[in-house]
């Protein structure tokens, strides 16, 4: 954890790994400018021999860098050698530019023809200073301020609710009063006086340090290459990895609590899953971005429990009220004999409806007027989400003093500048006149435009290469059940569907998941072809894209099913047929909504299940085996022999896997959040599966992060960005698809109509009569006719599900009147919900401040405590002043000495009143 | 324009009106404390005397004020003078501690028993640089950088358009070169030496400086009356008015040319009205929020331009396709004779529908499928405004320097404060033993409960009564047009409908413009009851309420004709019967969207001629002419002798109207957007009208803050507030509302079904005769068959228009399929149409970035060179130290005065490297 000295702390951590083309230097020695002799030190100055050894490499090229080593054999320096040597050099640069910066840096020796090595950074107080006063960093000032809380009821409500959950919070010290705040102030060396520095080495924190050495390793270039930041070195294998260290051992029973343990042991086991997350600890270990993750996760994870109960509630209502449907009893009631028509051509025979009462009554368990309450709420649910979202982010960013923070500048990413660089060249060869400076600095639209087409043409592609899996699905299921159909066997017949459906629906999550993984690469390869300037724009198009192609990906064959299977069937004696004689497929009569149901739970659970959890477990096990067994091979027993008995904790830190960004652990969620609110109108239970999972996510993503991944840089966000946007998005869209799926996946709309408009005696006796339409059997076309019937010659009229003119009539088999007017209060229905639900979603996220009150009052008033608190200390200061000058006048001939004094500590007042001397104020005394 | 030493200039002025009880002091000297003689003068101090005055003034109330002035009578004080003197001593005490906040005032003496008094306050620069400092300030540095301008094409195109709109740019001088902007950062005295200070009395502009002093005035209290800030004591009468001054006069062909009058000849004269608006002059002399109504103001008339053309264009259309109009030509063939049912029981006949040719033909140029189109551009059009305007606002606020600008803290209102006492002083007396801390400090829920029911109470009161209104008017066209047909005159019955309709809107326009002023007034009565805290909640409140009160009665009976009138008819034989015999209304044979459309544009153009312009020219003409009347007659003679020669600046600020806010003016636009967006289906040239009078608006409004307002306080704003939500609000739900007014209004869909459905060859020949109904006369009932028809016995069937079954069917007069088949193609629409024109909005959002790229670029890149700056700046003052520390090194011993000078110099250098001394700096040195 720290240089070998012992005292000064290791805030970073460079890697390569290096392999020596000769050997000049004696062994433990290392690059000459770099380690003097074995031990550690920062170089504070290195004059010309570094640069001027290389400046002539880069103009001469690779060639003459043996001339710069004379007495050095030069015959073994082949061109991977070259490369080896250019990248050493490379490193020189970079490591003497950074002493330059401030930093100090120790560096093992490079003692074995080839092998690990690391570069240990620590930040001094002088340059941590001075980096935060320009990333304006807000620190703790001495000042504290109570925050008010809410009186009367409210705060007795809050008081016992802390009592009750108390067992469930997390056991972490918390720092101090928990009533006070300090007020915090960026970060300036020319109002020190305002900080309470107690000791200047933990004064800024273990994440903010690791940060400000990230800041200057971004901003370090090294110029010979025309190659900027750590970024682009670790592209061009100069480096293996950068990252900050951990903070110690995460397991172990020794007494030495660090952060890291303190994680593990009341967040990072499953053991804890009951406990609130101790969300101000995520974000003081992991920083901003992924505490603003965690935190998210823990209220959507809350904001589960309510609609998993009213899910569940409905749920049980359709269970209870199974009995009492007069509709589904009507289609079990044996007396009915409704002689339907055959399913399938020739093979089929006409079939009794109250074969499939069991269908009836499953549907009623999903499809009931309940369902339609729970969606509108479940619509309200994800509005309340996203407000109570925005008021918790402004809470947090409050309390971490977030408030304020501007967007900071962005490099460029290597990729970019790479790209850019061949464009100049390309340019310096072919037009030197027609250049203009502006189109220089940056890639034009003409650029990029091949980038952008591939895209397009590719994302275009990939929504195709769905729909046609979800169509070959389509035709495996209509291909199959016909050939099921025409099966001797009789059980084989009598389950076709259930078959037909199961095995459609494993093949589909199938595709899903192989397509998921395929589609998540592709993203990213696609990304990197429109090379995006910033790692920003890089990450918001790999989102967005990713999203699209995992999107379609996830709900085409729920779409289908919710808004297409069964429309297109035709009617007796006039069906769709494709491929040559195979009818199109119908929903099972207890209508399509059961179906929607089926497919939405198997796909959600298995890719739940599959996806999020045994890959999220697997892969990363097994990608470590893969590490370990690929480093045992190449480095074989030099390592061992040399580190292994104590391992050090960049050693450690380093055998962990990378920190690749939180991009799949959002998308996962949000993907699952379209599952809870897009379809909830057909399950009701979708929440519960989804808090059950979440449950298990949480503290899955927790044990990655303490235990599986290296330390990830610490990266400050006020918000969770465009995922935000997403789930918006996501909100709308659920609120039409659901009014959709009422009115027209679901039989809620006739059944109203039926009973408040058709019915005899307003109850819904009868309905299944009215839904029924008449078929004479002579219509049907010649060939059709069921060949085996055993009843064929009884049946006249055969009835088929669907609002048409009955064969008696003017215009028969047309749609009827009931049609019309059915589809009518269809759409009406779907354009009153869908206002009404925008309506209220308007009106909540109106109603519901975004920034809680206490919070912005407490923001208010912090701006006039800081006010108040710099005019007292300039008071002061005056006081001071004055306090010198009555001095002065007294001493006004004391001599020289005295004088000096004076006038040394009248300077360092004005400069910092009580805090350290600034540089060159102390220079001055030295002289 | 200055101090009577003609150096100093008045920042600000109070202005109270006062009247001596007593005469102790010799005419000419005023208050002892504050004017010494008649020569103006500031104070510097103000010791024990003012203040033993006014403390036992406050102990002992104001029966003892006469003790404080031994030797004068006290006989004359009755109870009004007992009031003036408290005024007095409050004015007094205010003063004074203006002084000592570091102001400079300067009164004139009160020589006349009574009469109109200034208080002219000077801020001198050492408040000035305190002041931006806690204000946050953003001033030029000295650092210039360069404005980076696309490149290529669009480069040229901007130069292009440039050049052509040269003759409509304003005169306006530009400050330097518009390609270099100065970095500009918060004022900060230890940063001095940053700023380009070339004179310290014009580095602050001067609405910069009167905001500084407004800012002192709100802060500063009178303790002993515990109030706090000048807001109060206006309230109180202590002062008439607080103004700052104008820059001179706007009139008048010498030379001297001031912004007021540039603003005057190139901006508020109708006769600029072709020019673009010198937003930057503005923003200068009015503040920001003024400057970003009008930037809103003139972005919004710059974008009913393409609107304009393109609404006459569809106009144009309509016009010249009405000859190939096949329904309204067939409608007017006479050789058709559609008979068609009486209009009334008993007085009308049957008549032809070739009589209703006129109507068709206009309805024509309103509905036709252009207009379609036409509402789903506007749609956009709305979209693209909001879109521009957050551009444009960004693009101002980079310009302005409000990058980050915080929300200030507000004072409460002198309302709420006086609530709040009263609620303290009740505690006081009923429970001291209940008292918490916390509910003492604001009004709680309980407090307010009376105001919001009363407000609820009487919002609601207030839309019934608009709804009774419209009712009214209903009932009046009902009976009128019953009267009318009874009449014997044949001309007379002719033109019922005319005569009806003409008259009807004239009374909806004449309650709608009585309606909106007593709506004004009760929206603020409203939220005064409310008591809200601050003037920013005031003012949202105040907005909501007046809108949606203003909203409801501009739009009421235009939502009534477009949706409601005509569809609760009934039908020949069941018609729908109100008031005992009376028929509802029916739409004329045309359809509806032509009486829509003239309601629309009667009211539209009658509230924009006689509210806009009538009102706000004639108004405050006559409110001027009033209040000259009445100085004139309560101070007759004794102004004109003394001040009339040589009215200062202060003189006739005076008399000009004091300044409001922005929003009437902002609603007024607002409610007109509302007529360009909302029924823009039903009225395509509603943007030319609204065109044509922005472009006098502007002009109108300009001239009035110039000529007819006294200055107004600048205030700092990054946006135009609550009314961005409104204006998104209206944009969403114009959607909805065209959309029913295409589908459900217009006779769009029915075309379109007829066409494609039901038409024999494709064409619209027939569809007059499709959607007439037939009627078998013998059911109409008992005495309503018309009286005096002579060919009464010839009709058999008369038509109606209407989808029902002929008399002739089973059902007979149900609605027929066709009414379900076009209902839902009605609603699909409606579906089809919002969601379409929703998602293409969202799409625009987001296409269009919120922040122009160039502005976004700027804004880094001027952070970064910031950050340049300040490290050169840094390194500088290393290099001078070092340089100093040389020196030291030489003249180690040469003597106590030099080194006195190196070490005062020294630490001038600290605080302001090349600046000014700092005040005690210089007191040092003086020592």
């Amino acid at each position: 954890m720290h240089f070998r000295d012992s005292k000064r702390k290791v805030d970073y951590v460079l890697a390569y790994h290096y392999r020596k083309c000769f050997a000049r230097h004696p062994p433990g020695a290392g690059s000459p400018e770099l380690t003097h002799g074995s031990a550690s030190l920062a170089l504070v100055s290195n004059g010309g021999t570094g640069k001027g050894r290389a400046e002539p490499q880069r103009q001469d090229g690779d060639h003459h860098a043996p001339q710069e080593h004379p007495g050095v054999e030069v015959i073994e320096l082949g061109p991977l050698d070259a490369l080896e040597e250019e990248k050493r050099l490379q490193r020189e640069e970079y490591e003497r530019n950074l002493v330059e910066a401030g930093l100090e840096i120790e560096k093992d020796p490079e003692n074995k023809s080839q092998g690990l090595s690391f570069v240990r950074i620590h930040a001094p107080w002088q340059v941590l200073s001075r980096e935060a006063e320009l990333l304006k960093i807000k620190m703790p000032t001495k000042k504290m301020y109570e925050i008010t809380e809410e009186g009367g009821i409210l705060k007795t409500l809050n008081e016992i609710w802390c009592k009750l959950t108390e067992p469930l919070q997390p056991q972490v010290p918390q720092q101090g009063n928990t009533n006070m705040k300090s007020l915090s102030y960026p970060f300036s060396r020319e109002k020190i006086y305002l900080y309470n520095i107690k000791d200047k080495d933990t004064f800024f924190d273990n994440a903010t340090r690791s940060r400000i050495v990230r800041e200057i390793l971004k901003r370090t270039s090294t110029k010979a290459r025309n190659s900027m930041g750590i970024g682009t070195l670790i592209a061009s294998n100069v480096y293996d990895a950068a990252y900050p260290l951990h903070d110690g051992e995460y397991e172990g029973q020794n007494d030495d609590m660090n952060e890291r343990k303190l994680l593990y042991r009341e967040w990072a086991r499953y053991g804890v899953f009951y406990k609130f997350q101790p969300i101000d600890l995520i974000r003081k270990y992991f920083g901003e971005k992924i505490g603003l993750y965690f935190a998210w996760l823990g209220l959507y994870t809350e904001f589960l429990i309510p609609s998993s109960v009213v899910g569940i509630i409905v749920f049980l209502y359709g269970c209870i009220t199974i009995e009492s449907d007069i509709p589904s009893k009507e289609m079990c009631d044996q007396r009915n004999t409704f002689t339907m028509c055959p399913l399938c051509d020739k093979f089929c025979d006409y079939w009794n409806l109250s074969s499939a009462c069991a269908t009836a009554q499953a549907s009623h368990l999903f499809d009931n007027p309940a369902t339609v309450l729970f969606s509108i709420f479940m619509a309200l649910w994800a509005t309340m989400f996203l407000e109570q979202w925005k008021r918790l982010q402004m809470r947090l960013s409050y309390f971490w003093d977030l408030t304020g923070l501007e967007e900071e500048e962005e490099h460029p990413r290597p990729e970019y500048e790479t790209k850019l660089l061949q464009k100049k060249l390309k340019n310096k060869n072919f037009t030197t006149e027609n250049s203009n400076e502006e189109e220089k600095k940056k890639l034009t639209w003409s650029d990029r435009m091949p980038g952008y087409a591939a895209n397009l043409g590719l994302i275009l592609f990939m929504i195709m290469l769905t729909f046609s899996a979800v169509f070959g699905v389509i035709v495996y299921r209509i291909t199959t059940a016909a050939a099921l159909s025409f099966s001797t066997n009789e059980t084989t017949r009598s389950n076709v569907r259930v078959t037909v459906t199961a095995t459609a629906v494993i093949i589909n999550l199938v595709v899903i998941l192989i397509l998921d993984e395929i589609y998540g690469a592709v993203a990213k390869w696609l990304t990197e072809i429109e090379v995006p300037k910033t790692e920003k724009t890089f990450e918001e198009r790999l989102i967005l894209k990713a999203f699209l192609l995992k999107f379609v990906n996830s709900y085409a064959p729920i779409f289908y099913v919710a808004f297409f299977k069964g429309r297109f069937v035709g009617r007796p004696g006039h069906y769709v047929y494709v491929f040559d004689g195979y009818r199109m497929e119908e929903c099972a009569p207890g209508g399509c909504l059961m179906e929607l149901c089926i497919q939405l739970s198997i796909i959600m659970l298995g890719k739940q299940l599959i996806q999020n959890n045994l890959f999220e477990i697997g892969i990363p096990k097994l990608k470590k085996l893969f590490r370990k067994l690929k480093d045992e091979r190449t480095e074989p027993k030099e390592m061992d022999t040399n580190q292994s008995k104590d391992p050090q904790q960049w050693d450690l830190d380093y055998i962990l896997e990378p920190f690749t960004g939180l991009t799949p652990e959002y998308m996962e969620m949000i993907i699952q959040f379209g599952f809870v609110t897009l379809f909830v109108a057909s399950f009701p239970l979708a929440p519960l599966f989804a808090l059950l999972n979440n449950i298990i996510e949480v503290r899955l993503d927790a044990k990655k992060f303490v235990t599986e991944l290296r330390r990830p840089d610490t990266v400050r966000a006020k918000d969770i960005g465009i995922w935000y946007n997403i789930l918006s998005g996501i909100g709308k869209l659920s609120v039409i698809i659901n009014a959709f799926v009422i009115a027209v996946t679901s039989d809620f709309i006739p059944r109203l109509m039926y009973q408040y408009a058709y019915s005899q005696n307003g109850t819904m006796h009868g309905f299944i009569n009215h839904t029924l339409s008449y078929f004479n059997v002579s219509h049907l076309k010649a060939g059709t006719q069921p060949e085996n019937s055993p009843f064929a010659q009884d049946v006249i009229f055969c009835r088929f599900k669907d609002y048409r003119e009955p064969p008696w009539s003017q215009n028969q088999y047309e749609f009827s009147k009931q049609y019309w007017a059915v589809l009518s209060a269809r759409l009406a229905f779907v354009i009153l919900f869908q206002n009404l639900v925008m309506f209220l979603s308007v009106l909540v996220d109106w109603m519901i401040p975004d920034i809680p009150k206490d919070i912005s009052e407490q923001i208010k008033k912090e701006k006039s405590v800081l006010i108040d608190f710099f005019l007292k200390e300039e008071h002061e200061k005056l006081k001071l002043i004055e306090s010198f000058i009555a001095r002065d006048k007294k001493k006004h001939k004391s001599g020289t000495k005295g004088e000096r004094i004076r006038a040394a500590s009248f300077c360092q007042f004005n400069q910092s009143r009580k805090g350290s001397f600034a540089s060159f104020s102390s220079q001055h005394t030295e002289v």
